[in-house]
């Protein structure tokens, strides 16, 4: 059997943030749902850029940004997303190995420049996300490195990955070679209008391909057509064998079978920016299975992970997640 | 005579700056001098890059900053500078405009890409800059447009621009169009080992050619070469019409002949990036100046503009200068 060499393998679109503060009248201005993430083309992201004030660039990307937060709790990483060699292109990959994550997808070769995310953050610290795919569109499965996937517990895939036409191929070549290898298959359903888009070959992963499972209140509700968190929660259970749920201020929930855990949130002086909650969230439960840990203290440790995120602009951790735990007792 | 459209046009460096925190050790390791701007070739700025932790990239550039600041205050500015057709170009150029500041310089056709200044941030809120000029080399005096100087109250001209070996030639031509149409030529020394490079040109710039100067402790008595500050204001008096010396923590002290201002520092609850405090101070002093104001005031507002400058990560303001202005009756 192959060694261990990554706690988790992420794979998604890789791509910079480009962070703004604007209020809710430039959302309603520009068409644009608040807390949602939609899909522009070049032209669209080139006319939005226009329209919006000074930004901030930061790496981000959803499984990047969990995988960057696995690295700040002292796990092991690994990333397969696909940029371009170019500008952005290059801070996302200095960025991400600078952590210590293993990162080496081959560049895109057909032009298209690296993906950006122009994130709208409004005074309540909500995120609006609008997404250029650029290089993403090229990730495919020969991107797929079986050595990789096979020395990874876990193999954590975004629910976005489902928008690059070719990223489908890439995605299902990576849980069949973890579950090849008895490694588990994760899954954050990423938002609800991408589970909108995808719900049917959504709803076949989780329940044929998928161990654990990300989703928040409005995705989960969405997944299953249902009219409250409550109804989409005895669905989940069963479907899967793990499902993290996230409820913002709520806090999670955790099911498993019999195995359920209703876990509040992790206390925030003020909320910055929600950019990454979910995916730090990811981060902390990740880090807490492969650790070997309980679902509730797992559930904890996202919690604090998301804390960290939403004091500040950005997705990525700029805290050392690993003493942070330690000084909540969670080490 | 020509109509004033402008308050300030700052004429600098323009780069988008990469920051990142490290400790006391990552800067003795890469022999880098605390608190300096120093430049580098592609190569090392590579090999720095490299064995530096993730980034945020913000648009910086000391005058641009400089003219951002002046925006946030509700002021007019506009900046000349070079970038090339690239991603951090389009970052540059974009968060400027986004200000409403003209920007109209034309592209490098060179092929050096933008600039930028690795930033590295220590615990204490100090900065330590590495820059790699890339396209600023190819600043020149036909980048200096008459129409635009002539409508500016104040030419604002960053020592560092005496880098670029080009950028002398229309540096010069900025002042004596300036001067040509009774505007005020202001200057500030960026650095004391930029001071150390330019020295005799600088004297003969501050006592011929600059009618403000803005400059810290270490600058101004590099520029005079004399053992302490009170011997450089001795020498700066007089020397030039109005001097403007920011001494940190210990506020600014302002000479403009027989009048002399010792005017405290902005408190500040904590001191996180120290970038771009001197070109905010010289915004603050600007805007107020631009607007009529009497110098012991000019220093208030400036030291009012620092101090926001130094409680985020990154030069450029976050805050609504204005309205920061009138809550602390500089309004």
């Amino acid at each position: 059997m192959t060694a261990i060499a990554h706690d988790v393998v992420g794979i998604g679109n890789a791509m910079v943030d480009v962070l703004v503060h604007a209020d809710d009248g430039f959302l309603a201005g520009q068409g644009l749902a608040k807390g949602a993430m939609a899909l522009i083309d070049a032209g669209r992201a080139e006319a939005l850029y226009g329209e919006m004030g000074p930004g901030v660039e930061i790496s981000g990307g959803s499984a990047a940004n969990t995988v960057a937060g696995i690295a700040a709790f002292g796990g092991r990483g690994a990333f397969v997303g696909k940029v371009s060699d170019d500008q952005l292109g290059r801070v996302f990959g200095h960025d991400v190995r600078a952590l210590g994550v293993h990162f080496d997808t081959p560049h895109s070769v057909g032009g298209a420049p690296t993906a950006r995310c122009l994130v709208v953050v409004t005074a309540d610290g909500q995120r609006t996300m609008s997404t250029f795919l650029g290089a993403c569109i090229e990730l495919g499965p020969d991107d797929i490195d079986e050595a990789v996937i096979a020395a990874s517990r876990v193999t954590y895939l975004e629910g976005y990955l489902w928008d690059p036409p070719g990223a489908k191929a890439a995605f299902r070549k990576a849980y069949e070679i973890a579950h090849g290898h008895d490694r588990q298959v994760a899954l954050s359903l990423s938002d609800p209008f991408c589970v909108d888009r995808h719900r049917d070959e959504f709803l076949d992963l989780v329940g044929d391909h998928v161990d654990i499972l990300f989703a928040n209140e409005a995705e989960i509700v969405s997944l299953y057509q249902v009219a409250d968190f409550d109804e989409a929660l005895q669905r989940v259970r069963g479907h899967c064998r793990i499902a993290a749920l996230t409820r913002g201020a709520h806090g999670s929930v955790v099911v498993a079978g019999d195995e359920v855990h209703v876990v509040p949130a992790h206390p925030v002086a003020r909320v910055v920016d929600t950019t990454g909650a979910g995916d730090l969230y990811a981060a902390g439960f990740l880090h807490g299975l492969t650790q070997g840990w309980d679902l509730a203290r797992c559930a904890r440790l996202g919690g604090l992970a998301a804390s960290e995120a939403i004091a500040h602009i950005g997705a990525r951790p700029q805290a050392d997640l690993a003493a942070l735990a330690v000084e909540h007792g969670l080490g």
